[in-house]
């Protein structure tokens, strides 16, 4: 399967303001792709990129007064498959976890390990270990946590998801994310495109917001938010929570001005750039 | 100046326990030991160790069920020289902040900075840029934020120890870096020995907290506990916040049953290993 | 001046769901009534009336699953004249104010003043007592926080008004109430009919909140979210804060499907009852 | 059954200090007084009191610059039944709960009851309603959070509680209160008098928290922190948690220097005032 990826992102920046995006495919998934993934910036400043603790490829730059678009457009090739699922996948015990995946056993900003391991045990002392207990973290928290986007907000932890029941997508994987962790199960917060694809459209497209458990031997992909596969999952930064992967993080005041993600299923003949379409729009 | 370090920590787990314990010299103060830093377990079990994400060395184990001891004693070179001070070090513009070290300007478990934006531009935000700036953060956390130990709590974030104003050394540092990332400034959680050389007695020796700062072209050391330069400080491990660099994380019931720690000023030929000394008086 | 009062609220509720409602005048504003200030329910229920314990007249009745239309429509006789103010008010001595009035100088829900004695002491310690203190308190407030619809929730306490600084009148009043009483200065919310007489028109009409304190001899009124004397406050009910005088209080799911106020300044020979505008509106 | 009942209580305030104290037995229970319930100051000052929105007999005096002693003696006959317990005790409909009770289903400082729906829903909503579900709610508060001392803290609130598991008697009622007031079940907090009368001595006395819950047509004694009938309560003041009717509250610093409570059986012959034996400890 051919997807076509691209996004469309302007801000208004009163002052100099340095910015860091996640923008780039994952380099993970830089084999898959058949165009350059290269994340444009209008006017041309001088950006450079970095690849960042958690093995993220990073860019960042200073935006001048005004106006500042960031935009792109690349195919990848994905294997069409839904999420992989071993319900045979085991618990890896903590002794075991390979060294530099133990972070993601800690405390982050929007995942209060801390205050959440009597509430974990709770729910899920009781469940058999490995990836069943994953998924019954995943249930629970897509049947009790209802979708609304007004219900965003930067400062929410899973301590408040918790509480409200209510949020978006990353609102949704950090809940889960804490009871993983909790629980002793490494766990880490992933952002991609997930286009609606093999499902019925819903809304404007966005990037979208998942998680990765450690179980056996690898990373698995879980899914709070939807709780069931996805085909076209194309990932773009892994970390400890939002706060680490942001999309884009400004060091100073930068208003949204437009936001448009294009997450395509194409046909091999028709993968042709997005870029034009987009700028038609604009 | 030489400095004898040493600890001996004991605790009992019910049950199998991995640990990770932080109890080693950080590898930038390596080429200043005198006598191997050796993390010694009782009864002996398979620990290795590893550098973890932000350049710490690390030792993990499983603790089987009982009582385990962990002890060192090892001796290290000082410059005797109190921590640098330097009044002209600038600020660095986010842009120029090296790649790796722009983490340290994000959210962290205890450093709720998305919290802390409009707090710290009202209090600092006339403040001149640079060394002033993170002394006058310094001063007023010294001097509104009273010490206490039994006022200590593994949930307390820096948004607690604003509104109780109450803490001990950790809470005193996770304000202080909140309010320096808030400013745009990386900060940093250090942790380390930091004995009564030059100062008055005061209570029984622990491992101390502090904070770095990067200004001008690298980190400095600043401590919101004391407010004052110090001699002696020996780092073991740096992280965003005390989550990264806990002295040790059990995943699992660990009670401590005897902590005691040795910093030291020895005279060149007294400088015995303190080992037995800590045997006598278990 | 003449002051056309009114509302239509309409709910949805799935079950049998009880209700509180406050949505009189205030019984120290009877006295002007020109109308009966009469809360109609459709369809008919038995609601009965009670004064609870901070003086607000309150009807209660149990909404039976479908619609229900709460409204009403009365004119009130106004002195015309903007808030008082009286820069002379001194501050009274907690040993001073009288009994009844004590519970408005402790924690309440929404004003958690236990957290905020520290920091209103070092914003507001230095002023001088009474009018000018609380005057500073609005002030602080009003140019601080951002009014934003959206971002209003009914969880969000007075911390975090103050870390977030933005929200609705709401959120305004119980920051300022959170100051006065770490301040120890009695403060109570108060909520009601405040129209746009003698400012420009501002977007629909809605009840509004602001808060009352105790100087001198009596309680005054004071507005952090305009922090400008107003013409034609109609007060409905006084509480420690908004959980003590929600407009209306639903033991049960309410969904709310319509609301409309009215408060508009009438000449004398065209003060007709607004209800049937109302009822062709629905 | 008599019991002594007594306290004496002692601090040191730096300047002049206003007072509230809670520390009359409750009117209801001024029948059973056997000798003056009266609260003696030292320095003696003009104390004066007067009954709170709750019903409760609250004292307010203002300390002078210096030490200040409050203490007391009296007598009370009590039944020496346990608390009473009716396990057909039905659950109140919201819409039949008395107007003047209404309150106790709200939130509070300590019992925010908005952040609680979904988990008391989750955790209680299976148990039948009225006795049977405070019952489940007092166990489950009993069996999960553990008691200690050095865990409180005066911000603590129920949210805290539940995630922290650990505190002081006053941190089960309010955690069991909210869990109440979740479910729709009219729960208020009580302080009083509890001697170790009938189970083993526990520690040197203190003064207790339990709740009260109404039911049927009356307010039940419940106690999440021992879960068991107990002999000889003695109620002081009822309100809708800790902030309401804290033993004392000052306006101003009030350094606690001595604390003793006296709750003892005594015989009828013996049943002498204390006042004299506590003077002689001083």
């Amino acid at each position: 399967m051919l997807i076509r990826l691209g996004y469309d992102i302007q801000f208004e920046t009163p002052a100099t303001t340095p910015m860091v995006a996640l923008l780039h495919v994952h380099p993970s998934r830089e084999p898959d792709l058949l165009e350059p993934d290269r994340l444009q910036v209008d006017p041309p400043i001088g950006a450079t990129e970095y690849i960042d603790g958690f093995g993220n490829r990073c860019t960042r730059f200073v935006a001048q007064p005004g106006r500042i678009r960031l935009f792109n457009s690349t195919l990848i090739a994905d294997s069409g498959l839904p999420d992989p699922i071993n319900v045979y996948a085991r618990e890896v015990p903590v002794g075991d976890v390979p060294d530099q995946y133990l972070c993601y056993l800690l405390n982050s900003r929007y995942c209060e390990v801390d205050r959440f391991s009597n509430i974990a045990y709770d729910l899920f002392g009781h469940v058999s270990p490995g990836w069943s207990k994953v998924h019954a973290i995943c249930s629970w928290v897509n049947s009790k946590v209802q979708f609304s986007y007004p219900h965003a907000r930067p400062t929410k932890s899973a301590l408040d998801v918790y509480t409200e029941r209510i949020g978006v997508c990353r609102d949704f994987q950090h809940l889960a994310i804490t009871f993983c962790r909790a629980m002793n199960i490494p766990a880490r917060y992933a952002t991609g495109y997930l286009g609606d694809i093999g499902v019925p459209v819903n809304g404007p497209m966005d990037f979208s917001a998942w998680f990765e458990v450690y179980l056996e031997d690898r990373w698995w992909t879980f899914d709070a938010r939807h709780n069931a596969p996805r085909i076209g999952r194309v990932l773009m930064a892994v970390g400890r929570d939002a706060s680490d992967v942001a999309i884009t993080t400004s060091f100073g005041q930068a208003d949204l001005k437009h936001f448009s993600v294009v997450t395509d299923e194409v046909q091999a003949q028709s993968a042709e750039p997005i870029d034009s379409a987009l700028s038609g729009r604009g």
